[in-house]
């Protein structure tokens, strides 16, 4: 028994958004919107206006867009972080941005340890690796991700400065338990920093509720800024005289265009600024941020644990006879907005998907067919044939006729 | 007597260029292109066929944008920048590129100090304050800019890590004896880092020819590339196995989308990449510095000279009966494209310029008033005509009817 999905879509109440966002007749199914989320309509149509704007106002657009990293920090805070006004700038990458908050941080509490998920994602791992610090690695189950408990046992000494996760898994989709791991990080005297690049804009944060310290996210998946739109960061108000960004820059200058002077950082998390900001990339992190505000974050995570549920119900029926694992969390509370199948065929999988099936997944090693269900714009008839076309590749064995060999991207 | 503008124009090669861009019809006459540089109208189209690349494309547009930061290094490199191919990328801020490239050279010279100019552009001095080392402040003329002697006595000791300067002063327009000071600085010991934001699209750079170690620069200026723009970074290749990022991100790995592994930094300047860049960003930069290829660097030097020894005329002219002071040196070999014309109501001549004239310049303090001369598409009757609304406003002191607490913006 299979769910029924046009009534799933006819009852949907975010129906009307897809119609928010560029589709290509014709196109194939697309399943791989948290690495590249779809363009917005508005996006489009903004930028081209920026365009006229720097044509026509030249300098004199600075007047307004140096207003940006903040004002659009203040959108995301308010209609996808659950955090305060004041705590989110917008500005240069996921990386560079959590190479800022992690330095800060180990400034803070100089001499202690840093603890991050031997799974986490690479780009996370690679700046921690490349701080002058001890870093623990903690061993997490590959499915649920890491636990409150293994945090607490990485922080018993009392000598760690920073635990630093990701809230949704890029792989299995597991969504931690955030209020329980920040918890554990503060009771071991540690700040805590999320990677919110798989959840913003796919579930509720509560940054601001939970106490969270720092994050650090992307724009680019379910909040549909565009490839390499910049990243955001959020510092907690009262933590934020406390921490120096280790990259001083007239961005985060307190009089940016008194130009005399020594460095003395701006009020609040505007000191977290570097260089000049990527116009057209703010622009576009408004809009996508904006559709997600009028859809509500709690409606967008509700739809998103329908189609994960039919995504799984589907699984049980039709994939699970052909061996393929789910790799993703069953409890609802537990996952974001993207599924792990997991096969030994994965990657010859993922490419019969494409070359055979019009289907666009992402694959991720070992193992894992991921497919996102952004609820913005996934119907839950999308859920239901890109599974068929999955199962139809696998039963036909479509993907011993692929070519295995080709590079990954993203 | 002042310049046959129109005879000059008649006669300019690259007269052709200034049809590359977008004007406003009836704007006001622009001189600030060295804050931000015109739209060229190729990159209005790039930019839409982007976004239409984007809605269709979606992760795919990946398996080309991800070279984008290689490619686009090298057009710049050779079009402009006189290095070699695999030196340069395209990436992130000035800021976050400078911070990148000064603390590696720390890195590799472990206790030594860093010598800058005491009058270099605020976000570079910001960047050296926050590195952990001591910062040797050099005091330059205001006008001449650095010198080699100065940087000769600075690193006498031969305890300097990196000397950093930029080549043309974003004040006075001089452009900085290049190759005599990199020659200074590796006398002393010192890596010698160049920014290059006011003179790349400007003036020949060389720094093959020159040895220079590293260098950074912006792309929004004579590089016509767009408010934030990515900017870019330069590492000499037999430099490039010895340095280390201190930002190790996922687009600087070697393998970068083999993600189970710890960080091992890519081949070449690429290790110097970090987060996800922008894709809308690097298609400008290359629209940018593709015209100034196409125009060919020389010609442009030339014609940059020309536009300001034009201006030089008319200042003599027009303006030293009136005590403005040129700011900027004669000496055609020793300045870029812009020039300040210092008046101690500097300020308020600004405003009134925008207010009461259609100019749009810039002002730096504390009395300068800057004019640039983009060789791209300003013309000399442009020259001509700037200076003269420039008499206007002080000959009538109608400078002194403006508001003069208005907020600077770049």
């Amino acid at each position: 028994m299979t769910p029924d999905a046009e009534a799933l879509d006819r009852e949907d109440p975010l129906a009307r958004f897809r119609d928010e966002f560029v589709f290509e007749t014709g196109g194939p199914l697309y399943v791989d919107g948290n690495s590249l989320g779809r363009l917005p309509k508005r996006t489009r149509e903004r930028l081209a206006l920026l365009a006229d704007e720097w044509a026509t106002a030249l300098v004199r657009g600075w007047h307004e867009w140096v207003e940006l990293p903040a004002e659009v920090g203040d959108v995301l805070a308010k209609s996808v972080l659950g955090a305060r006004p004041g705590e989110v700038v917008v500005t240069d990458s996921v990386t560079v941005n959590l190479y800022k908050l992690a330095r800060a941080a180990l400034e803070a509490r100089p001499g202690r340890a840093v603890v991050t998920d031997a799974g986490n994602f690479p780009t996370d791992r690679y700046v921690l690796e490349g701080l002058d610090c001890e870093l623990r690695l903690v061993e997490t189950d590959p499915v649920d991700g890491p636990s409150a408990a293994a945090v607490e046992e990485a922080c018993a000494p009392g000598d760690v400065a920073l635990v630093t996760l990701s809230h949704v898994d890029y792989r299995s989709g597991a969504l931690a338990d955030l209020p329980a791991v920040t918890e554990a990080a503060h009771a071991g005297g540690a700040l805590m920093l999320w990677d919110l690049s798989h959840s913003a804009g796919a579930v509720p944060v509560g940054l601001e509720e939970h106490g969270v310290d720092l994050a650090v996210g992307c724009t680019y998946k379910y909040l549909n800024a565009g490839p390499g739109a910049p990243a955001f960061l959020y510092v907690r108000s009262a933590l934020q005289e406390e921490l120096r960004t280790p990259i001083q820059g007239w961005f985060g200058q307190r009089d940016q265009f008194a130009m005399e002077r020594p460095y003395e950082p701006a009020e609040g998390v505007a000191r977290f600024l570097a260089g000049t900001p990527s116009v057209a990339g703010l622009v576009a992190v408004r809009a996508g941020a904006e559709i997600a505000g009028e859809a509500g974050i709690d409606a967008i995570a509700a739809k998103g644990r329908a189609l994960t549920a039919c995504a799984f119900e589907l699984h049980d029926a039709l994939l699970a006879p052909l061996r393929v694992e789910l790799g993703t969390p069953r409890e609802p509370a537990r996952r974001g907005a993207h599924v792990a199948f997991r096969h030994p065929e994965g990657w010859r999988i993922c490419r019969a998907l494409v070359e055979r099936a019009a289907v666009v997944p992402d694959f991720r090693g070992p193992d894992t067919v991921r497919f996102a269900f952004p609820p913005l714009y996934t119907r839950f008839a999308d859920v239901r044939e890109a599974v068929e076309r999955l199962r139809r590749v696998i039963e036909r064995r479509e993907y011993l006729e692929v070519d295995a060999t080709l590079t990954r991207v993203t």
